[in-house]
């Protein structure tokens, strides 16, 4: 993770992890072995948890970061919607408990995953309190402060991205089996899987913040175009990122055959002959370095390169013009529009 | 299931089945796959769901009928707090569907579980939906005309005991490699696992239903050893259970080696001898005729027919006392009553 990123926001950082900490700490461990799991994926030291998590090495935390930024921006300070960034971090954090099950992942942020280390029942079912523990926390968020309407408003609204995110998931695994899919349908399903806790992530930092319709609205549009972005990025240097600098084979997503907007982008646009053998190398197990060159090759040819590029473009001059649109103008708004810049160039 | 229950709570049973019918299809169906897997573990027909399940052979739907049931007590009526009531059963079956998982089970209910028909990957994620769409139900409490402060009370109420359960799950896998639970060890796990879904039911459907303390209160303690009885029972059946009237072998839980009530308490209170085989047995992968008989042996050795038995009959009472101090008398008290003789004599 950058310098920057931990420098810029490290006021939030700690004042997540504390509250992370503070909200997993208050539950009476009745069954420990559940504990030591949720303690474990957060690099939480058992069963106390004095010590907040290396910022380096913990995850970005980039959802509460966008929340709670959001909140700040507008009415100057982020207590209020802390019960839900916590929410929205532990519930991140239970998909990539599943999503590791699902996906048979080794190891996260180079840590043994949970299953590995527990096995697969322990591991679903530790997933399943995180997600319980998640919603719990939003559930505190009137005494945070917000009128209990409220507080059911944005609990609704962060469950309703929660089931988005399940049925991207839905989608995202049944098109393992396929080599039809279309970048529409691409765009859909990752719109559900990542793009929705993001959105859902803003939208509820500015609800709680003010009544305004047009700086809510403004700032919604912003969240959908940042994870839009930021998703479309991820794909571009999933296959044109510069290995040194992103810390992984620059070809990575076409060994592990996955099907990112470019790749469903070339297997729409490329001629007869190309599609043949997009569809003999994909049907295979494993491809060979001949085979990856092929498939850049083919992207080379219908330019799907300069196709992302340009959403990425689109995408994020869109956040930005409905960042202008909220009409504020602070440190914090700063800090998002350096952020959004951060996202879709950083390196890590 | 019995008729006696179909026929007693038969308008509670067609309401709850139509309105976890009509909440399930208001959702947008964005991920087709998602929703079939739902559809099908309620043997609802896709797309529409237009006829609720036979109720003989759907699933008992005993947390919404007590919750409805109480609320009916109390008030008269059961609308309000019908939003919570399908959420428990949402809830519930979202449980069923990670346990089959778990457990590797093939079949639930007659029919082949969501894993086995779709992978454990679409299983894990679409039981996290049910959960999802669960909660999502709770929070519509305002909209059946509670205050929003009491709708985010009971539905803090129930993600508790959502937590509960998980840790119950947790510790019920880790028992499963162990020979040395305490009955004792045995029923904090199972109150947990089992009870706290049944308790909160009952719970939730008097706090919406009244600000009596008195009346919550004893209703609490009768949901409680309800769910206690409840499970004793069923462990007793597992073992002493007449297997022409509970449809299974009467020594199925002994064949299966779990470790219920009675078994702990033989493996307590057998003597060292008794022990030592009991370890012996414990300890192969498959149990023999004869060493189900032995097993039979020790528990009548120790006298742990009676002893289960014992504890069946006193959380009863239990029960009956705190129903008759919450001092209601109509219909639907009587009917919580012979609700709770029909569960602990249940033949099903």
């Amino acid at each position: 993770m950058s310098n920057w990123y931990v420098e810029t926001f490290q006021e939030l950082l700690v004042a997540i992890d504390t509250s992370i900490r503070n909200f997993i700490n208050q539950h009476e461990h009745q069954a420990p072995i559940f504990w030591h799991q949720i303690y474990e994926h957060f690099d939480f030291t058992y069963p106390d948890a004095t010590q907040n998590p290396n910022p380096l090495t913990a995850g970005k935390r980039i959802r509460p970061v966008l929340m709670t930024t959001v909140a700040q921006s507008i009415c100057g300070t982020y207590e209020h919607v802390m019960p839900s960034a916590v929410a929205l971090e532990l519930i991140h954090n239970f998909t990539l408990i599943h999503d590791d099950i699902m996906d048979e992942s080794d190891t996260r942020r180079g840590r043994t995953t949970i299953w590995k280390n527990y096995g697969i029942a322990q591991a679903i079912d530790s997933g399943d309190g995180l997600f319980a523990l998640g919603i719990l926390s939003t559930l505190m968020l009137d005494s945070a402060g917000n009128s209990p309407e409220k507080s059911l408003v944005a609990s609704r609204d962060l469950l309703r991205a929660c089931l988005d995110t399940v049925e991207g998931q839905a989608l995202d695994i049944s098109f393992e089996d396929r080599l039809d899919i279309t970048p529409d349908e691409y765009q859909h399903m990752i719109g559900l899987k990542t793009g929705r806790l993001l959105e859902v992530a803003v939208r509820i930092g500015a609800y709680l913040s003010t009544d305004d319709e047009a700086i809510i609205s403004n700032y919604v549009t912003f969240g959908k175009y940042l994870g839009l972005a930021f998703q479309m990025w991820d794909d571009y240097l999933g296959i044109w990122g510069d290995p040194e600098v992103i810390g992984k084979s620059a070809t990575g997503d076409i060994e592990q055959k996955k099907k990112s907007y470019p790749i469903t982008y070339a297997f729409t646009h490329a001629d007869e002959v190309q599609k043949k053998r997009l569809h003999e190398i994909y049907s295979q197990t494993t491809l060979s370095e001949a085979d990856v060159a092929e498939v850049r090759a083919v992207l080379d040819a219908v330019d799907a390169r300069a196709k992302t590029q340009t959403f990425v473009e689109e995408y994020y001059k869109t956040a930005m013009d409905a960042l202008d649109a909220v009409g504020l103008d602070n440190q914090h708004v700063s800090n998002l529009r350096e952020l959004a810049q951060f996202i879709i160039q950083r390196t890590y």
